[in-house]
């Protein structure tokens, strides 16, 4: 089964999904068990390029109570000159002060000289849960231990030994073909829970074998995150350790000039790339079952987003959507609670190209085929707000008993 | 059992808790079936002051999609001088267009008829589900029917009458002593779920025997609303319908004047009823089991609501709360999203008197003895910012099972 099984994502001509488990070159991967999951599972992943003119571009959480190899990464290392990210899951080393820091570089520190690399072109993450102390001796025997096991093949490993939550592994591996011969794209990501407004819980490494400037990787990377991260929620939730990180190694030896027409056939398949990965991360959603799509289209730019937002988070819709309800009064309380003060508001709402609202009343519509309409796993909710010009779209998960069950007993 | 049930709040001296079941003077009501509810159950109400007199102020949603009732009683109806109020559950009249608009102004002159009074003196509230059109006739004929058994002890069939998935009525009567006298203070409301930032699908009708001006009753009710029904959250959403209604009948012969010590003791006694109904409602809170109240402090007051709002909403915290669990990470990953930018943050959290954070970092603690104080009925979370001055709190339900068992079924 390809990777794009969803019917809004597109693989783009010119791309090819690759299953030879081969990271692109230049790069090795390793994912071991160091005990931080009492489970028992790979907890401790290391991505390491053994190319020293790679560069990198990352992005961050915003939050106010960013973790320490948040911190850490942010202020002491080379963003645009990353060779490594060293990686722990089941405890997030947030709320964990001065000692959070300093085992943060601990395991910086680990994997640098394991893997003979500066510890400034180093990035840490951490995932799991908050507050509680890492137990960095294990982690950094286990860092030694991955360092030994770094394969060009190891992508499946290291994707294993990022997940917390996940329902399953998202990662995914291009061949896209551009004028000076063939690149690799690959993407590893980890997320199903607190995944909100500005991309949440969530880990994300890209890798690329082309040659690309840092500020281009940058640039990608920005506008890519912008269409897919950024555009998902599952519960609303602003994580306080999201990483993304993608490097390109120029291994390939196929340059990606600024603007050229390869520039964008790059930037198509990654775009591709992470906006599956974004729709996997809502899908999982920590036991969702369906997924759900709303575009919003009229009023200006502000409105639509707030309008987006509020409808992808709203518990009310979510739980219509889990229960295959098509309860669309829902979606309109969460239109107007977006825009108060507007009433009586001109806006209509179309369900899996059913029209049931127009000019804010119900329309006559066919319950029976409506009702079949969103028993499926992808449900498309549009909105049309009064005037026009804007628009925008966001991706959800719906919300049922499987949430509950693993958020109301995930603790310390 | 007293109504008072919360350490929270206490009723303030001079004030009784009455239970003949009688309304306040001038006051009678009465609570029908007229097949809204599939159940059978009683779904039409009606509230008559027999006082031409009367006093009377209102609040309602400022949702973009306000539902019918809302935008007549708003437009229509004379809000300082309201005689009557009719209700009826099952079906909220929202997202119906200009049929809806007919239906509301058809419930408003069939209690004008049956009540003898004029239709601008009358408000109307629906509440239930959204874009279905009313069933008018029956509930015509409902009105006419509830107008015949208006009686002055009808406040129980009364509050029955406006409910929808409430687990229990809402109801009290106290009686005040003021200087010239005793008067009677009652309050029934109904509300458990899309219950948020600004009081959702809540109906609130509030009746008293004292003699008070319009804009005092005004003051009174806006001040009251904000310290009770504006600081709770079930689910973080904005109804379509929120109507609450204060009559003031006069009938007592006790006057309360503006900035006395009486207004005082009155505000006082409305102020208990107002905050313990807005508990009732964050705790039945479509099968809440727990209730939560976050105090913040420090910083600027953008600030601690934005906090106490992220706390009080998060699907995170509150599934920990269902599951009586000291994941106070949560707390902390909803303190950062709420406040980004400001990373790294000096932030204090105390759980039921247990300080679990200091400095933005963890603090040792008995987690044995925070984990026995999470499982109880009520659970405070007191969060500390930096810089002084501001403070504001918010009372919210759990999320659980209930919830989505309710809300993944309920449906058009």
């Amino acid at each position: 089964m390809s990777f794009f099984n969803s019917r809004w994502v597109q693989l783009p001509d010119g791309c090819t999904e690759l299953s030879d488990g081969r990271l692109p070159g230049g790069f090795r991967a390793a994912g071991v068990a160091a005990g931080v999951k009492q489970s028992g599972e790979r907890d401790v992943a290391l991505l390491v390029c053994d190319e020293p003119q790679v560069t990198s571009a990352a992005r961050f959480s915003r939050s106010g109570a960013q973790s320490a190899p948040v911190l850490l990464t942010r202020q002491q290392s080379q963003l645009g000159a990353l060779r490594a990210v060293v990686v722990n899951s089941g405890n997030a080393n947030a709320a964990t002060g001065e000692r959070g820091m300093l085992d943060a570089a601990a395991m910086r520190a680990a994997a640098g000289e394991a893997a003979g690399i500066p510890v400034e072109r180093i990035a840490v993450a951490s995932t799991g849960v908050i507050g509680v102390p890492l137990p960095i001796d294990a982690i950094t025997t286990a860092i030694s231990s991955a360092a030994r096991r770094l394969r060009d093949d190891g992508a499946e490993d290291f994707a294993a030994a990022i997940r917390t939550t996940d329902a399953f592994p998202k990662q995914v591996a291009l061949q896209v073909e551009l004028s000076g011969g063939s690149v690799r794209l690959s993407v590893q990501a980890k997320g199903a829970g607190m995944i909100s407004p500005n991309f949440a819980t969530l880990l994300v490494f890209v890798q690329t074998d082309a040659r690309i400037d840092a500020a281009e990787v940058d640039l990608l990377l920005a506008v890519c995150t912008k269409r897919s991260f950024d555009r998902i929620s599952v519960d609303g939730q602003l994580s306080t350790s999201d990483t993304i990180v993608m490097q390109a190694s120029g291994a390939s030896g196929v340059g990606i000039e600024p603007e050229s027409a390869d520039e964008r056939l790059f930037g198509e398949a990654l775009d591709a790339a992470l906006r599956q990965v974004a729709l996997l991360v809502a899908r999982d959603g920590e036991g969702a079952r369906r997924v759900g799509r709303v575009i919003v289209r009229g009023g200006d730019q502000r409105g639509v987003e707030r309008v987006a937002h509020a409808v992808a988070d709203s518990p009310l819709v979510k739980t219509a959507l889990y229960g295959g309800d098509a309860n669309w009064g829902r979606v309109i309380q969460a239109v107007g609670a977006a825009l108060p003060g507007t009433a009586p508001l001109d806006v209509g709402i179309v369900i899996e190209g059913i029209e049931v609202c127009a000019h804010g009343a119900y329309v006559e519509h066919d319950a029976q085929a409506l009702a079949q309409a969103v028993m499926g796993p992808e449900i498309e909710y549009e909105i049309t707000l009064p005037g026009e010009g804007a628009e925008t779209e966001r991706y959800f998960s719906d919300l049922g008993h499987e949430y509950i069950t693993i958020n109301a007993d995930y603790t310390t």
